[in-house]
């Protein structure tokens, strides 16, 4: 640990200073802020897990407060030492029963942050060969965290939030994105023609997974190349469906009429990649 | 609606039979049904809301409990006229409160069945160019239901659990099937080895999703052919990867180091069945 450069873990936190009382205003304001609505309002993100917490550190996000229970102190300390961006945070230590009813898992592993919430990019990332996954209204955070997670393993440049679409730093979209929210351009741009516009400007060929589309086989897959994910119920709009190049539908025999979002985001970010990256398709 | 054919709506509640207390033996009967293990050792499977129910009917599941709100009474008599499994059900109405109780839909549709629990598949059909997903220990009640819809969807043979996979008929194993779970065959034979013995003897090839394995697009896929998916934190056991004929990973040239289960089994399932389709792949 470096002693005397201003590690919180010294500086504010002594052995012998756990809070144990309930009634603690330090330990009740950051339990506000599992609420999503209350962190946002204060622009800060609410993380807890050994993973999810480490993956936001080593990807550079820096941390207000680091909180922990008394039997993990030694990885906050750890923490510390290892990333700079902790140097400026406050930490806390919470007895066990008090960590317990900090935030929302069933077993909690004694460590969380309270983090400065990423800035979203207001302008689409581009690095050439680009691929990107848009999603237009998709409700449902553990489909949206689970396409995030995917669009990250395929090494594509951004995803492009648009509509309503549900907010990728709550609880259960940044546990199925395991970590990968903190890895990829994440782009909130609502108005989905603005998208369209700005992608088309840049040669970005457009396409949308849509049930009343051709089928995925007919469709030349030309890069860069964005693909549209609409929302779960009720598809793409309209104005999207106008405003794309091609309208794909994965082909199912089956008896199912549709696939769930982040299958059919998967299988189209899949193809997409093998494209990009000219990989031998038999 | 078929009057004097024992239709259970006619025969067991007059319009006037809504029943009204929370001491009710049969409300109080139903209502433990909602607890899988007591459902389970029944015999009997809970379905609450309308798609997933009329799913169940329209795969031919037979009803032992028709049950609805008040408001609903007319759907559940168009269910009684319109399907003859329907016929030997007994049917109850409950007041608004009591069936907002029974089950754990926050706006419950005010419809549910119980049916009997569908015998599993003690043996692996075949039709000729099979395609079957195998799933070993698949732990997540949303990745299981995920995972059948999307092999329906594909028009796979049957999916097949193994180990100790999740209950397909709990409540959100079900309700991600989107009724997908009443469409295709589900085998159950807990020792893998038993299943990859049946399916090798049949000359199914064996495929393994497996971090470690070659990249995917190294593996000549051939028909017939099944593919393991493993734990979501474990992935396959090594006996599992023993036997099988290649193991496969999925490419991956971003940041995150796998793939949700669900999403690799969309890939994996997709790829198959395009080479079974003999679609005209780039």
């Amino acid at each position: 640990m470096r002693a005397g450069k201003g590690c919180p873990l010294i500086s504010m936190q002594p052995e012998n200073r756990e809070i144990t009382s309930r009634d603690n205003p330090t330990y009740r304001y950051i339990r506000t802020l599992h609420d999503r609505k209350t962190a946002m309002s204060e622009g800060l993100v609410f993380i807890e897990g050994v993973r999810l917490c480490e993956d936001a550190l080593i990807s550079g996000m820096r941390p207000r407060y680091i909180v922990s229970s008394s039997e993990r102190k030694a990885l906050a300390s750890l923490w510390c030492e290892r990333f700079d961006v902790c140097q400026s945070a406050s930490y806390y230590q919470f007895a066990e029963p008090l960590f317990a009813k900090l935030g929302s898992t069933k077993n909690p592993q004694g460590i969380a942050l309270v983090i400065e919430a990423p800035d979203y990019a207001t302008s689409i990332p581009s690095r050439g060969r680009d691929l990107y996954l848009i999603l237009e209204s998709v409700a449902d955070p553990g489909n949206l965290g689970t396409i995030i997670r995917t669009a990250d393993a395929f090494d594509f440049t951004a995803v492009i939030l648009s509509g309503d679409s549900t907010d990728p730093y709550g609880e259960k979209a940044m546990r199925a994105s395991m970590g990968s929210c903190f890895h990829i351009p994440i782009v909130s741009i609502p108005d989905i023609s603005e998208v369209c516009m700005l992608l088309e400007q840049n040669g970005v060929q457009l396409i949308a997974s849509d049930l009343r589309g051709d089928s995925l086989n007919s469709a030349t897959i030309q890069l860069p190349c964005a693909v549209v994910i609409g929302n779960e119920a009720r598809g793409i709009t309209d104005t999207c469906a106008n405003l794309c190049h091609y309208r794909v539908k994965i082909p199912m025999p089956g008896k199912a009429e549709s696939l769930n979002a982040s299958s059919a985001a998967s299988v189209l970010a899949y193809e997409m990649m093998i494209r990009r990256d000219r990989t031998i398709h038999e």
